[in-house]
């Protein structure tokens, strides 16, 4: 089993990741939607708004209209855009939400606390969460009767309210719970650099005991890509591959350790 | 097996809608989102547009810029706000769009004549078509193991586009293909009305050979109803009720009877 998440991000040409993954069988494709997201937004007048953590994290301020804008851009439009390209690549796949038969369920954070104008302020209306749990049982039937999952945030809260939570941490979780052999993370990068301008510095092997240490490199997305990779391998997945997604076979390319190999 | 449809026009309230099918087992739902597409549309600078049949049928004009706020709303914001509800009356539903497994595949129409400014014009860049096939294992599957499929267009036609289906119609078909006991199509008025304008003047019974006859009666969105109850029939449904949305336990009420009986 391998899990590989694409991103949303400026850049990634979906066209060649699905043709890549429509060569595997025994895949689940977690994809995300954040650009896209950032362009509905805008258009719809209700345009994003970033959190800034105290401790430097950037993060997506998620109030009842922007979730409303987040089914429609992840479950609707890029779900639904990657599963017909499947289809037409001859594979079965089979979009579906976290919310969807409780497929990602998780703590929705009670509080947030961002800064703005260089003073704290608590926000109780985000809804924002982690992922806890992953019902395996219900991608297992899919996997079984020969589907692909197509799998996007949000996740459902323990109180049943759809969250925001992390792409790259939900298929971290999901690599674990199907215990994938692999783990793919892509992105429009080649991997995590030593000089995010200089696509040349790619550090490619992190080894487990150091994967604290490098994160001093990660910067804004690419924090939330290691801390999913650590995550990943703390919860039994052995090889997680933070690959190039703008690369001929970018999966197969990640597989055969191209980009930052973590294990 | 029940089948419920409920639409996406004013003046439904889902909460009353969705309170009843939760207290169903072996239930399947499938709804629309016209309305909410109407308003979407217009924000995304992407108004709709309707195309006049020449024999006076009314359908929405679906580019593909269309079909992608098409999937926005009905896949993303209609289908997963109605799986977030469910979730919270503890029924652990299932979103799918027809894609989704090739849950609803159809022919997709090669052109469409409409009559602009009294003149007939071919359009050849339309994605629509009509629900030929239904992937039954697929419903099977989720439903053995306790999930409700929560089901919305478009469907797949037999390229692997996504095309704009007839919600009603598609219902009709998942119905018939389900072998399913009643279909229950529920709108925002109280059935077929003799008129329009009086909500008294409502029709209780249509037996088989009488639709043809009733279908004068109906106008606008009401005529894809009454369509779609006929080719129910015809593929073995034996009993459809066209019942009031806007009433206390809708779904309960049509199946006693309430609102225009077809069988």
């Amino acid at each position: 089993m391998i899990v590989v998440k694409v991103g949303g991000a400026k850049g990634i040409i979906y066209d060649l990741v699905l043709e890549d993954v429509a060569a595997y069988r025994d895949i689940v494709l977690v994809h995300g939607g954040s650009g896209e997201l950032n362009r509905v937004s805008e258009k719809m007048g209700h345009p994003p708004q970033m959190i800034h953590s105290p401790s430097g994290h950037v993060s997506r301020r998620t109030d009842r209209k922007t979730l409303e804008l987040f089914t429609m851009v992840y479950c609707g439009k890029m779900n639904k855009m990657i599963v017909e390209k499947l289809q037409q690549l001859g594979v079965n796949a089979v979009g579906l939400s976290g919310i969807d038969g409780r497929l990602l369920q998780g703590e929705r954070k009670k509080a947030i606390i961002g800064i703005e104008n260089g003073k704290r302020k608590v926000i109780c209306d985000d809804y924002t969460g982690k992922v806890g749990k992953v019902n395996v049982s219900l991608l297992t039937v899919l996997l079984d009767s020969g589907y692909l999952p197509v799998i996007t945030p949000p996740a459902l809260s323990y109180e049943n309210e759809a969250i925001n939570v992390d792409g790259d941490r939900a298929a971290a979780s999901i690599a674990s719970a199907l215990k994938a052999e692999a783990l793919v993370i892509l992105s429009n990068t080649p991997g995590l650099l030593r000089d995010l301008d200089d696509e040349s510095s790619l550090i490619e092997r992190v080894e487990r005991g150091r994967i604290e240490e490098s994160m001093r490199y990660a910067e804004g997305r690419m924090k939330k890509k290691i801390m999913g990779a650590a995550e990943a391998l703390e919860m039994g997945v052995t090889r997680i591959i933070l690959g190039d997604a703008r690369v001929e076979s970018p999966v197969t390319s990640a597989l055969e350790g191209n980009g930052t190999v973590i294990e």
